[in-house]
C-alpha cells in the first residue's frame, strides 16, 4: 500500500464513524464509544504517515500546552512534547514545587490561572488509587467553569497521560501495534492476549496499564486473560467493565492465577509488574499520614511478597507455551529485563531482545495518539482538515 | 459595543497619547508617564480582544524570552509564558541552581551571555528590600552595555514581574479590572479604594502589591486609603510618591491603622497580607549572615505578632461598611481564605466566593499586560501594527 | 565590507570546500576535515550576519531539539536554546532526575524513546574521563539503530556541547574570534598561542577546553604552546593528535611547565584552570564507589596542590611578556578573576577588564556555531539554502 492509499483508506474509514470527540477531553477509553476510539487511532496513523512524509499537521498558530507530571516519566513526557509541538503549541510544564500549588492553592483556581491562553492540559497522576482520575475531573470541571463564565476565551482540552484507572495513550498505542502486526482490527477478533503480572524487584508500580489493556482489547474482540498471583488484584470496577466489554464484543475475559494458563496458546503476551491494589491503597493512606516508618515496612513486606513470585517471568520456556511458540510480546517500557536492568525481572533478555524493535514501534505510536486526541477534540471536521495537509 | 467598535475606540485613544515606551524596559509604574501607562493598558485590552477573536498578534518570527524567577509563582509564570508565546517568542527559564549563576558569575556577564538572541527578559525578585529593583537595573545596564558595544544585535526588553518596590503587571491588571467594572478611567475619579493589610498565618509576604496599588490608583484620581496595624509599614519612599501622585491627580491619599476606617464607604477593597518592612529587612540581613537560628526566631515572633491581628479579616461584617455594602473586592491571588486554605485568613469564604469570578477576570488581564509591555517597547508604531492584525 | 560582500565572500569560500557534514553528528573537531570545520565556521558567520540583519534562517517548521546536560551550564544552555529556536525547533530538556533514566533505563532505549519527532540532540557530559564521549557515541549508535530499523522517521543529529575529550562549540568560537581579530585564517599561520593552566581556588574543572584548543588551533597553522605545572597532564591521546596536526599544518606544538615561557612573545594567551587528568580519573573511580570520604580527601589534596601554584596567574606582568605586551586574551568564561569572583584566580582584574568585550564576542559566536553544526548536517546544499534567506 503506498502512502496515498494508506491515507485514503484511513480517511474512508473515518467517514464511516460517528464520533463525539469534538470539544471533549480524553480521560478514559471506557468513556468513549468504539467509534471515538477508532477515530483517534485512525488520526494517529494519519499523523504518523504525514510525519514520515515530512508534511506538517500544524493546527495552531500559537498557544500553550501545559503538562502536569506527578510521577516520573521519560517517554510520555517527550511524547507529549512532540505531539503538541507538531500541532503548533508551546509546552509549559507545571512544576508543582516551583509553583504556588505548593502553597495550598486550590485546584479550581490554579486550573483557571494557567489557562488564559492554553489549548491543552496533559496530566499524569497515577500513583494513588482514588486520586488521579478525581484530580483530572476536578481540573476539567474548573476549566469548564472558567470557560462558561467567560474567564477563559477557549476551553483547554484535557488529556490523561496516565491516571490511577487508565493509561489510554499507552493502551491505544499497544492496540495500534496489534492492528499493524495482525493486519487490521478485524484480525484481532478471537486472538488471545495474556495480560500477566510479572516479577520485578521494584515496588509500587501503578495499575493503570493492566486495567487499561483489559478494558480496551476486550472491546476489539480479543480474548483477554488477566493473570496474577493471588492478592495482586486490580481495582474491582475495572474487572466489571472488562467483563461487560467482552460480553459486548463477543469475546472472552477471565482471570487466572497461573501465568502458564494465560500464556497457553496466547497470540499476544503482555507481562508486566504492578503492585497489589490493597498495597497501593495502604501506601496512599500512609503517605497522607506522613507515616515514614509504616511506608518503609510496607515496602519491605511488599518486596518480600514479590520475591515469592520470581517464577512469574517471561522466559523462553514460557514463550514456548504460546501459539506456535511465537506470540507477540508487548510492553509499555521500560521493562525490567533479567540480567540487564536487574538480576531477576519481568522478562528474559533473549525474549526482550527478539521483540525489542516491536516494543519500540509500539511506543512510537504514542506521540501520534496524543496528537490525535487533541486533534479530534479541537477540529470539527477532522477529515477535511487532514485533506489540507496532504 | 461590538468587537470592531471596541478595537477602534482603543486605537483612537492610543492616537491621543504621547508615549516614550519604545525601546524601554518596564520596571516601575512610577517611572512611566500617565500616557505610557494608558498605552500599555489599551494595548493589553486590544490583545485580549484579538485573542478572544482568535486572531494572531505575533510580532516575532523567532527569538527567546527569558524568565528569571527568584520566588515561587504560578500565575505570573504562566502569564509570562502565554504572553511571549503569543508574541512569537520561545521561553527559556533561567534556573539559578542549574546555571552557573550559582558559581558566582557576575550579573553583568550572565546578562550578556544569555542575550545573544534574546528579545525579552522577565524577572521576579521580590523577597528582599533593596535587592530586587537593584538587580533589575543591573541586568538592564548589562544588556545596554552589551548592545552599545555591539555584543548584542538587539537589546532585550526587561519586564518587572515583581520586585521589592512594585508589581506593575499586577497593579495594571487590577486597574484594568476597575476600568472595566466602573466603565472607563473617568469613572474612577473620586472612587475610594481601601488597600488594607489583612491577617494571614503565613510569613514574609512581599510589599510590592500594596506599594504598587497605592502608587497607581492615586494617579487615576482614586482616593486611596492605606490601612495596616501599627508597625506593618511599607517602604517610606513609596508613601511619599503616592502622596505626590494623589496631589497631582487631585485625589486623596492617607494612611490609617483601622480596617473599618478604610472600608467605610469604600468603592473597592483590596485586603491582603504583607510582612512589615522592618521584618523583611531584618530577614534579608539574617539570610545574608546565614543565621538560621535568628531566622527561625524572626519567623516565630512575626507570626506571633500577626496573630494579634486576627480581626483584620475581610468578613461580611466588614463588607457591610463599604458603599452600599457592595464594594468590589480585589486580590492578586492566591488569597488566604478562612476555612479553605487556612483556619483564619485574609477573607471570609462567602465574600471570596461572591467575588471569585471578578478576581479571575482581574488575573486574566495579566498575560495581556505583559504582552503589551513588550509590544509597546518593541513596536514603534503600535497602532499601525495592530491594524495589520485586525 | 558591507553586508552583501560579507555574505558573498563566505558563500564563495563555501563553494571551494569539500565537506562531509551532511547527515553527520558533530562530536569532535578532530574527526572532521579542515573543510568541514571551515564550513561550520563560515555558516556560523553567515547566520550571525543574518541575525544582525534581522533576517530569518529557519529551516524547520516544527520538531524537537533535546538537550541533555550532565553538568551545570549557563552560556552553553542558552546558546543551544537560541540556536535551535532560530532554526525553528522547540527545545525540550531531558532532566535525568525527573525522567526514568534515573530508574536504570538503558541509553539505547531512552535515546530511541525521546527521538520519534526529534531533529537534534545536544549533550554536555564533561566531568568523567572515559565517560562523556563514550556516552555520546552510545546515543549516536542508538539513534542510528532506531533510524535504520524504521523506528525513527528521521535520525536526530548529535551535537557535542562538551565532553571529556573536546568542547568543539567553544573551540570553534575561540577560533572565529581569532579569525575576526587577525583578519582571516591565513593570518593565523605562525601566530603563537599560549594555552596555559592558571590557578583557581575551585576543583575538578574539566580538561576539554585545553584539549580542544591545542587540537584545533594547531590545524590552522598556529604555534601552540601548552603550559601547566608538572602533574596537570591532559589525556595523552590529545597530545599525540595535537602533535600530528601541528606537523600536518607546518606549525609547532610543544609542552612547557613555565607560564612565562608560554607567554613569551605570544600573540594569544588562553589562561585557564583545569584539574589534573589523574585527579579526574581517581575522582570518577571514587564517585562510582560512592566513597564520600575519599572524595573529600581528594578535593582537599587537589586544592592544596593548586595552592602551590598561585603564581600561575595572568597578571599585567605576565602580559608584558607577550608580543608588544598586547597579546589577545581568550577565555571560555566564566573566568576566576582575582579580587572579583575570588581572592586569587586565573586572571588579574585589570587584564580581564581590558579584554572583557573581546571575551564576550568570543562567546557570542557560540549560538551560531551550534546552529551551523546543525545546519550543515541537516541541509544538503548549504549555500543554496542560505541564498533563500538573503
Amino acid at each position: 500500500m503506498n502512502v496515498s492509499e494508506a491515507l485514503n483508506s484511513r480517511l474512508e474509514e473515518l467517514a464511516t464513524l460517528t464520533t463525539t470527540t469534538y470539544g471533549k477531553d480524553f480521560l478514559l477509553t471506557w468513556e468513549n464509544s468504539l467509534d471515538n476510539l477508532k477515530a483517534v487511532m485512525l488520526v494517529a496513523e494519519v499523523l504518523q504517515i504525514l510525519h514520515r512524509e515530512r508534511k506538517t499537521w500544524k493546527i495552531f498558530d500559537s498557544g500553550l500546552a501545559i503538562s502536569i507530571f506527578r510521577d516520573n516519566s521519560t517517554r510520555t513526557r517527550f511524547s507529549f512534547a512532540s505531539a503538541v509541538n507538531g500541532l503548533g503549541l508551546a509546552l509549559s510544564e507545571l512544576d508543582e514545587v516551583k509553583s504556588q500549588v505548593a502553597h495550598g492553592e486550590t485546584v479550581r483556581e490554579t486550573a483557571a490561572m494557567i489557562s488564559f491562553l492554553t489549548e491543552v492540559i496533559g496530566i499524569r497522576d497515577d500513583m494513588y488509587p482514588g486520586e488521579g482520575h478525581t484530580y483530572m475531573t476536578e481540573v476539567a470541571d474548573a476549566v469548564t467553569d472558567g470557560f462558561d463564565h467567560g474567564i477563559l476565551a477557549q476551553r483547554p482540552t484535557l488529556v490523561n497521560l496516565q491516571c490511577d484507572l487508565d493509561h489510554p495513550t499507552q493502551s491505544l498505542s499497544d492496540l495500534l501495534k496489534l492492528k499493524d502486526y495482525f493486519g487490521g482490527w478485524e484480525n484481532l477478533k478471537g486472538k488471545k492476549i495474556a495480560m500477566s503480572w510479572a516479577y520485578s524487584p521494584s515496588y509500587g508500580k501503578p495499575l493503570s496499564v493492566p486495567q487499561g489493556v483489559i478494558n480496551l482489547m476486550s472491546r476489539f474482540g480479543m480474548d483477554v486473560v488477566l493473570a496474577h498471583p493471588e492478592g495482586y488484584d486490580l481495582l474491582p470496577g475495572t474487572l466489571e467493565s472488562a467483563n461487560h466489554f467482552a460480553a459486548q464484543s463477543g469475546a472472552q475475559f477471565r482471570v487466572t492465577h497461573s501465568m502458564e494458563d494465560a500464556f497457553d496458546q496466547a497470540d499476544v503476551v503482555y507481562p508486566k509488574s504492578w503492585a497489589p491494589m490493597a498495597v497501593m491503597q495502604k501506601r496512599t493512606q500512609l503517605l497522607k499520614q506522613g507515616d515514614k516508618e509504616g511506608l518503609k515496612q510496607l515496602e519491605q513486606s511488599c518486596l518480600a511478597e514479590n520475591a515469592r513470585h520470581l517464577d512469574w517471568e517471561c522466559t523462553e520456556e514460557m514463550m514456548k507455551l504460546t501459539r506456535n511458540g511465537a506470540a507477540l510480546y508487548e510492553h509499555c517500557l521500560p521493562a525490567d529485563i533479567s540480567g540487564v536492568s536487574c538480576e531477576r525481572g519481568e522478562v528474559a533478555k533473549s525474549v526482550f531482545e527478539r521483540y525489542r524493535l516491536h516494543t519500540y514501534q509500539e511506543a512510537g505510536f504514542k506521540p501520534f495518539v496524543i496528537a490525535a486526541m487533541i486533534f479530534t477534540s479541537k477540529v470539527k471536521d477532522v477529515a477535511a482538515k487532514i485533506r489540507t495537509f496532504i
